[in-house]
């Protein structure tokens, strides 16, 4: 009979998994409108200054700031308006002493002008303003770079692009964007257990609705990658051999659920050259990895943990996506006690700073996952926290 | 010249918007594949026991626990395996005193059994195991309804699917989900002053390259909406009034930037019954709302903001989305000193606890965007925070 002789450390299968995967060269150009989402591929540089030219930052007056420093309530300062500026177009006079042209937000600052004077802070009568107040050099002028200087970096490589980013993109005159290629994941679920619907006939004959390939298509979906399933096989030995084959030959990677422990039926292993095989995560220990496969559990929640803590990471790695989770600080709201050599995956419910453990036990326990938002690890040496600590955890 | 007469404090404005707006009765159905990110419409109740059978939790041997309460390491008990359980099937005979039946994870629970054994903790000889140690009634058999009882509300109207979520349903036998209707959101830009695309000559003349259309787009289909673009509008009174009439006719709500303010160019304001016009947040503050349009500034940093502060919440309200916002605790890095009567968007960047101010100030200073993940607000009333502070951040 065989079991896990040893199960291999957590970060050291990680590590193992990690130093196997390289990061995919492969890269597309998509249209800005579908860019949000995917992970920038190179480092985006400006060819220009932005905004490119001195441009008024409201409605108003451009003027020469030295002409209003005497301005005071008691002491209006009269300048004569000797153009007005209509909504996308440039003046055609210059300001000099004691002259003004009106502007409105995004004009092109006139010649001699160093300054813009909202309109509501003027008395206006006929062609004459009057200033009650200085104004000083550079007031409401949007400086040329003020924004982004040419030949800066505005977006890095690895960026997970955002709908903001993506408007930046197009004021630097970027059509098409340059991302990863979403990796392809292959998804082969086993187990002659499994049915695609409830029924009573399936039920007597004890079988089980089958929910790890929906689940993984969109986990795989939100981490950048394109799922293709491979359907979901029954426990045979030789199908399940050419299926991982042919799966292995068309996908980057590839997750195979219900082979990785050393039941009868669990064939998945012996197809593989595993680099670990059983490690100290709680659920989902009999993980293993090796080729570009990953040998996954039968059970919802040990997928969803092995998800989480394993192919999550490959598949940032393989995209070079940065910042792809959000870590925050909680205060647990109950004890937990942890098991000494596991690296526990807890299931959390995070609200406004507060981590509620989610108390439904069992890797077969999909409402488990439904109930939580985030999740905490428990290295291996700890033995746990007690409520009112603080601790790091990873949301959903 | 017009102006604010007075700013509508924040609260008060998003109270009245709110009031106004109206969650959507319509439904659609959609199949699991395309749920995830939409809002369940209904409550979820579940129409069986999952499981719906006892079922073995592991690989090992259905027996009696009374068999074994004599078990020791010095007095193994002996049973005889009279059937093993293929994948998938289940048990044709009962267990019954020093008997068992060999069974497969989710293999249901044999007539007579009370108990798993792992097949690990056993010695098998023949068609004999031993038994070395006690087992518990009810060991490693996952009990019907253990996951979700029949008539439980598994998941609530409001939620926004999840891969999770979405496994459940396909558990409960649930091909299409109801879900809300995307509301249909247009988005009008206005403004003579905007460009598709960069260039020299265009810069000469003044002009700006547009760039909230596409930021809008992303922001309504991440918070549930389907966005409707009417094009970029010069500042032309009759063309706005026309777009904005058709608009309202077709779409939910009306997102218009650029006419917010009272400038010259600015006449959207003018076509609407608002129910206030001009708020104290900071940016932003030109915001106005009325008969379902929203009338946005034209800087996208202002947009970015009275996008957050109103508009997300519209779309929430008009899905019922639950949980739409993720709120953490983080330590002030930086002094923020805040201007009392204004409720300010503060642009925070995020990261293991620590919240950083992006410093660029400025509404038109899109890379304050990029450098961002979060916002902090500070209401009206308050002079600011200083280092080392904790706060409330929104990640966007």
């Amino acid at each position: 009979m065989m079991e896990f002789k040893k199960l291999v450390p957590y970060r050291e299968a990680l590590k193992l998994l990690l130093d196997d995967i390289n990061e995919i060269e492969d890269t597309e150009k998509v249209p800005l409108r579908e860019a949000v989402g995917r992970v920038l591929a190179e480092d985006i540089v400006t060819e220009f200054d932005i905004p490119p030219f001195d441009r008024a930052a409201v409605d108003g007056y451009a003027i020469r700031a030295e002409d209003t420093f005497q301005a005071r309530e008691y002491n209006p300062i009269e300048l004569t308006v000797i153009e007005e500026v209509p909504a996308g177009n440039v003046a055609k006079e210059e300001v000099t002493t004691g002259k003004a042209i009106k502007v409105l937000t995004g004009t092109r600052i006139p010649k001699g002008a160093n300054a813009v004077i909202m309109q509501e802070m003027v008395k206006r009568e006929g062609d004459k303003i009057y200033v009650l107040r200085p104004v000083a050099p550079g007031q409401n002028i949007a400086f040329t770079g003020e924004d982004v200087k040419k030949g800066e970096v505005v977006l890095r490589k690895g960026t997970i692009l955002r709908p903001q980013d993506v408007a930046m993109l197009k004021a630097l005159g970027i059509k098409k964007v340059p991302v990863k290629v979403k990796p392809k994941v292959g998804i082969i679920i086993t187990g002659s257990e499994l049915i695609e619907e409830p029924s009573e006939e399936g039920f007597k004959e004890g079988k089980i609705v089958e929910t790890n390939s929906i689940m993984l298509q969109g986990l795989v979906e939100k981490f950048f990658g394109e799922p293709i399933l491979y359907g979901v096989l029954p426990d045979d030995e030789s199908i399940i051999k050419e299926t991982l084959e042919k799966a292995k030959n068309e996908c980057d990677i590839v997750l195979i659920t219900g082979g990785s422990a050393f039941g009868d039926k669990d064939y998945a292993h012996k197809f593989v050259n595993l680099l670990f095989h059983g490690t100290t995560i709680k659920p989902g220990r009999p993980f293993g990895y090796g080729e570009k496969v990953f040998i996954m559990s039968g059970y919802p929640v040990s997928v969803f943990a092995q998800f989480n803590l394993f192919v999550k990471h490959a598949l940032a790695k393989m995209v070079g996506a940065q910042n792809y989770e959000v870590k925050v600080k909680a205060i647990l709201q109950d004890d937990i006690p942890s098991q000494l050599g596991r690296y526990e995956f807890i299931k959390i419910y995070y609200e406004n700073g507060i981590a509620r453990v989610i108390k439904k036990k069992g890797s077969g326990i999909l409402s488990s996952l439904l109930a939580s938002n985030a999740y905490l690890e428990i290295p291996e040496d700890s033995e746990g926290y007690r409520r009112g600590e603080e601790v790091w955890i990873t949301l959903y």
